[in-house]
């Protein structure tokens, strides 16, 4: 199977699916096709909305005599007339629904590949949220044991093995783990539709996380049962890629029309609340004139095009880094919703969050609300702030939120207080203490919030601000009214330039990481039109890069060497296979399949030290991925090379 | 002019607008056609969006000999082709952007009635945001000046009179005062267009609240030059009824898309996040490679698309009542907007959007976040229960907020509370106090909560909490921990139902209502299938029935006697003329132009007594606007009415 990452924000990712039957972009949706009575075609599926892979269900398909011998003669693509990847499921859902499933384990999976399934699905045992620790441990010991049975079985099939464990965090992450080990090529997180049914998002969250983290994060994972698109983003965000849905049909059936922020009755209302082809077509009237059958139709479409479009938000989001403030918008579509973001401000959950943040992002931070601050990327900036900066004068000066940024927007004070006193400079920002000496840095400068934010922001900052000035003298300045302190040393004149770069390099690539890169004679280059720190160049070579989009640097091979030097292994480093050595010495990328080990630090686009095995430093590049993804993914770019080690 | 309300939420209302061509339905957007450049026809639009009305520039067409020509000799309606409304703008704009207009400003209006506009504007002057006050107060004299010599020569065409003020929210009022006291019909909002380019929202709000307290309320308001939907929500909720869009052409011509949460560039996206028509036939790609002129025209469509789309959105949400989740959902898009309903957090505005939100409405109130407990409707019920709820024990059991409805949910613990001892019961609810007996009314029982909420709700709820209780001996229960008192007088067994009855009449009608509606013998008879309160019986005599949709009582003719007797004029009155009683008597509606007086404290869909001017007892009913409402409006129903006083 081949599956790689192609873009990533929050634990989402775009990812390529590669099976017999094509490639398939995620995050995605699987229509389901009933086999009995098919109300869209998937070839008109994919005409209308672009659907690229379907689901249906080998179970009815085994139970029904002629569809069973039509599909074994001529496969499930000719069955359903689809020409595209189509995935099967098992009859799991029909054993917790009816109760009445009368087929072996291994047949169903034997029936899946014989009748040519691009994914086929174990027949786990499903976990229902109110069983007992027990029932549910017993529920994944047997689902194990079958998908264990199943994998010799699968011939060319990707096998898709469900993680179940209910509501038990403990018994998902033991589950995933388990069934991370054998040889399956496909995850759905199981057990989830009661959650969905009675909007206990929360539980799902949890769910979904407990999961993730015991899975192998080179598969692809699929919430079963998930069609509403109000759950996209927030799942996406967890790191899920894919769901199916027929809530499409089911909701038609019932004069039900799905919108991104819930689902209303044609009988309610008036006008159609949306643009889709279906609803700019038609007008209500039009559609409750409308026989039975074709109403289902039409509303069915409507709910498709209004998933897919989700989906289409979604991977924009993404490519865009603005999926958390897709998440966070949604939320406030539905308190329920909004209450399960609650578990995203948890510390072991912002901890596991932030290995999948990417460092920057193409555009700014957005505050939406009270959960901005408990964003991953602002949870590792305090943590840096904490851990890296360094404190330079015995006094700091705490200046308020201002216009960003805020060296510019503070110039003339700054340069009142820096001639008499060399003070630190600290702006009480919105997104924490922001030292003007990092205030282009990735989000500081990158953010909007609104002048005025919530209660629960304050608090967070108030907390993060007293841990950070923990021992400090410091003045909170109010113009017109502070006054410089009197004593405390009168150093040189301060050299603002290696100031900002010797605290952005602390924070961007570890503690003291300035005092090995500017330990020499230092030349800055600065942009003609901007005035901004573009080049550094020590004892006469380019060592870093300043990107004008993020504050951040790109490290040069020079400025490498220096950090491998000074940094012990295998801090910034990701190690290449002796086989891909070759490679990297033409500056090819870094391919996943050749990583052996990595900075478990190291998180999606930091700049990074490419070395063999024996520590030799080969190259420089950005990571794409992170430890655990470079460990386990067997395709896609670990890290891209920029500049080799001559 | 005709103009009337067919629906309402928040300060927002659907209205029909009739005209020489044709009954508009507000809120409504008005796409500009450029008389030069016509790039979309109005038949088009029509076709494609459902536009009814449009905007076109008299001041262009004037200037230009040909088009001059022809719009004097054929109408503008041919020359634009489109025999729907037409409103035109005067130049005002073009005037505060090139300040190069030489036109006389009656001679435009002339020139607009000549043509056969069927909404005229006159030629104001421009207030920018940053004039000083002065600048501005002599804008606006002029403006007035230039109303009132305008007023004569407005023919049969609609005469649109602009209110400027800058950001002087004294001269908005003022200025819309003076300009609602002569016989003007449409009034735009103008010099907003800078304030909406500096996503100024919060000055908006300003400006918009401040022209509306001074307008009468009768007329249709135009957010003059507001063509993006983001702040569309916002907009109706606060009154605005028309919107004009040139941003639909202008943001395509620089290929710009907008969507409903702010605006993208063709050149950042990969996808479309969009179903309209356009972004479902065409891909990306498909786009870029088109030519200029084309892409300008799909850019445009799809602009169309997805802003009548919201508008639809916001009708439905008026239909709903959920106007005002619809516009704290969309201010989670933008931090400016987030901030600007800050604004409706002041106490002032606060008392002035309460006057027009209706009692109850058809879904549940959902939370979305801190903004949610600042909504009027809460306001009211806070300003209520402290005015007119009766502490009816000396001690009062305080439960924790639980499932709803209360009383079902604590049923076992209230019985066994309550045969000890008599004590009020309330919950400290996520709304506010709610006393047990009013468990059932909008929005107590009918509210989405999340399980735990922000920190500036638990503010709000403890500054209430504090004001309610006041006074008050209370308990706060913890199940198995807290202790009943065991001082205090044991009362005869408590009536539940009368409790209930009487607590909901003292809040729905004013304090001591229960007291002469239920001072005799009364009879209550319930739903036999939910055992909810149903009728209710004094002396044999139906008075009042309980809907269960709100929890409020819908009052009978017998009702309505004794709170006739008892209330003094005017509560609870609306008088009409001696033309309309015959026609009352007939159960005929009370139509607005028949309103001489009304209760001030009446709010749309509170019950209603209906008296002639010597205030006999006429009929009773339900209102649908409010004192103001009634007085200005000519046309359309004031309240409904229910039954007669034969």
């Amino acid at each position: 199977m081949k599956f790689e990452i192609i873009d990533r924000d929050a634990a989402g990712r775009i990812c390529k699916l590669q099976t017999k039957h094509g490639t398939v972009t995620t995050p995605n949706l699987m229509p389901v096709i009933n086999p009995n009575k098919i109300l869209i075609s998937p070839k008109e599926m994919k005409n209308l909305f672009g659907t690229e892979i379907v689901i249906t269900n080998s179970y009815i398909i085994h139970k029904h005599k002629e569809l069973k011998k039509k599909a074994l003669k001529e496969g499930i693509h000719k069955l359903i007339d689809f020409n595209g990847p189509v995935m099967t499921d098992s009859g799991t859902f029909q054993s917790y629904v009816y109760n009445d499933v009368e087929i072996d384990s291994i047949d169903i999976v034997k029936f899946q590949r014989d009748i040519g399934s691009d994914i086929g699905t174990i027949l786990d045992v499903f976990g229902t949220p109110d069983q007992t620790k027990n029932e549910s441990e017993k529920g994944i010991t047997e689902t194990i044991k079958r998908a264990k049975m199943s994998v010799p079985e699968k011939g060319e099939m990707l096998l898709a093995c469900t993680i179940q464990g209910s509501i038990y965090q403990d018994l998902r992450t033991k589950c995933a783990k388990e069934l991370s080990k054998i040889n399956a090529d496909f995850y759905p997180l199981g057990g989830v539709v009661p959650l969905m049914e009675n909007q206990r998002y929360s539980d799902l969250v949890k769910c979904i996380i407990s999961s993730k983290r015991g899975l192998d994060p080179s598969k692809p994972v699929h919430l079963f049962g998930a069609g509403h698109p109000l759950i996209f983003p927030l799942a996406v965000a967890l790191g899920c890629d894919f769901f199916d849905s027929s809530a499409y049909a089911k909701y038609a059936n019932d004069g039900r029309i799905i919108f991104p922020w819930g689902t209303e009755k044609l009988d309610d209302l008036n006008e159609l609340p949306c643009c889709c082809p279906i609803c700019t077509k038609n007008n209500v009237s039009e559609l409750k004139k409308m026989k039975k059958s074709e109403l289902i139709l039409q509303l069915a479409k409507h709910n498709l095009y209004v998933s897919f479009t989700e989906l289409k938000k979604i991977r924009t989001a993404i490519v865009e880094g603005h999926l958390w403030e897709l998440v966070e918008r949604r939320a406030s579509s539905n308190p329920y919703l909004l209450y399960a973001l609650k578990e995203l401000k948890k510390n072991k959950n912002k901890i596991w969050l932030e290995k999948f943040e990417p460092i920057s992002k193409k555009k700014a931070l957005f505050y939406t609300g009270n959960h901005t601050i408990h964003r991953p990327i602002v949870y590792r900036m305090h943590k840096r702030l904490l851990k890296n900066y360094n404190f330079l004068f015995d006094t700091t000066i705490v200046l308020p939120e201002g216009n960003k940024p805020y060296s510019t927007y503070y110039a003339n004070l700054i340069k009142k207080i820096r001639k008499k006193r060399n003070v630190n400079i600290i702006v009480h920002s919105h997104l924490g203490p922001v030292p003007i000496e990092l205030d282009e840095m990735y989000p500081f400068a990158q953010s909007v919030f609104p002048q005025a934010i919530d209660k629960e922001t304050s608090n967070v900052l108030k907390k993060i601000f007293n841990e950070f000035f923990k021992g400090e003298k410091i003045i909170l300045w109010k113009e017109g009214k502070s006054h410089l302190p009197t004593t405390g040393i009168r150093k040189n004149r301060l050299d603002l330039d290696l100031n900002r770069i010797s605290a952005v390099s602390d924070i961007q690539f570890g503690k003291d990481a300035s005092k090995t890169l500017f330990n020499a004679s230092i030349r800055i280059v600065k942009s003609k039109k901007t005035g901004k720190i573009r080049n550094i160049y020590r004892e006469g070579n380019h060592i870093l890069s300043m990107r004008a989009s993020d504050g951040m640097f790109t490290l040069k091979i020079e400025g490498a060497k220096l950090l491998h030097n000074f940094f012990k292994y295998p801090k910034l480093r990701v190690v290449v296979k002796e086989d891909a050595v070759p490679f990297i010495k033409e500056r090819k990328s870094v391919f996943a399949k050749f990583v052996t080990d990595c900075d478990p630090a190291l998180i999606p686009l930091d700049e990074c030290l490419i070395v063999d095995k024996k520590d030799t430093l080969l190259a420089v590049g950005r990571c794409l991925l992170n430890k655990n993804e470079m460990i386990s993914f067997n395709y896609g770019v670990a890290a891209k090379t920029r500049e080799i080690n001559n």
